[in-house]
């Protein structure tokens, strides 16, 4: 199935790419792999603060996690053209801002794993890390980058 | 000598490759690169838990991480199929749960890079970064993820 | 502009490179893609020590990061022997030593991220991800490694 019918199907529209916070460029590829910059979660339109274990439950953090998912595609799409050139979202690297006694960074990751199975489909499906972070720049409560394949 | 012979010798039996958490896969391959999801240390089959610089000694902290280099192998054999395969270790990614006071990571990473190396022989020799991180998955005291070069 | 050129106007002479704290490599790679183990911040030859938001302001920390870059530098010319073999920085990770209220890991890799595009110009600009780690190996106030495109 077409990833713009399945972004239709769960109500989604896909925002502006997001622009980088300073020097850096949101995406760069090499060969077919695009290399995408840890994304941090924002809510209308501003960093969207807070630390797992302290004053965000998982639940939270995991729709966190599927609104990076959201604005990971935007990137694609804007730096791609178009998300079928995706032919596989090769690895996530999910950072949860985490006190020291948070251990469900893998269920927050879900949030934006789950998202791009959604849409993509098999091409979606992802090798992983995630773990818990000291603090994310602008008080971010999560934040992601991937490689993808792209053709 | 065969990474197989080398298992031997060091009286490594390979475990059954691990099953993700959730909706990822363990390894995802992109052209002749295998990127493996970050695998959390082990022990008896459940997550081995703990923190570096507070119930847990470096020397610890390192036969986990020497565990996880056996289960990253499992994941590769059963990925691949054969471990020659394996052409080089490109990169090791090496997550240590940490105390704010604790500051060798590396010598805990050093578990796993060397028993790569020493099943792997050269092809085993690989770029690293080691760090610490707030808190793992299920409480785990160690995760490392890698990127494979494999033929 | 030649970036040896570029180095010599900003007054940089670039050191010997890093070696290994233990058994890994500095460097890798695999096609056209190097990857670059993480690199400390030193200070005349030791670990350059600091936590920011505890005893390092943001501004000591880019000075650290800038720091990297130049021995990131120094493990490409030592690696490829001519730093015109780099085609592109493709991807950063920036780990900065965090206390849990620390939020401008971001202005701290700036440090990295402009001398990298300072010298090698468009080729240097890069994916980025900046993240704040509970501690780092020696001590260090940041790590970063990082993925090149050469020729």
């Amino acid at each position: 199935m077409d990833p713009y019918t399945r972004l239709n199907d769960l109500g989604i529209k896909l925002p502006e790419p997001a622009a980088p916070l300073s020097t850096f460029v949101m995406a760069a590829q090499t060969g077919n792999q695009l290399f995408v910059s840890g994304h941090i979660a924002k809510k209308d339109g501003k960093p969207w603060t807070g630390q797992l274990g302290l004053n965000m439950a998982t639940e939270e953090g995991k729709l966190a996690a599927r609104s990076i998912g959201i604005d990971l595609l935007a990137t694609l799409q804007g730096s791609l053209g178009d998300l079928k050139r995706v032919t596989r979202i090769v690895k996530l690297l999910c950072l949860v801002n985490s006190t020291p006694t948070f251990t469900e960074q893998h269920l927050v990751a879900n949030g934006c794993s789950e998202l791009l199975i959604a849409v993509l489909g098999e091409a979606g499906r992802h090798a992983r890390s995630a773990f818990g972070v000291a603090q994310l720049p602008l008080g971010a409560c999560v934040e992601i980058e991937l490689v993808a394949e792209v053709g």
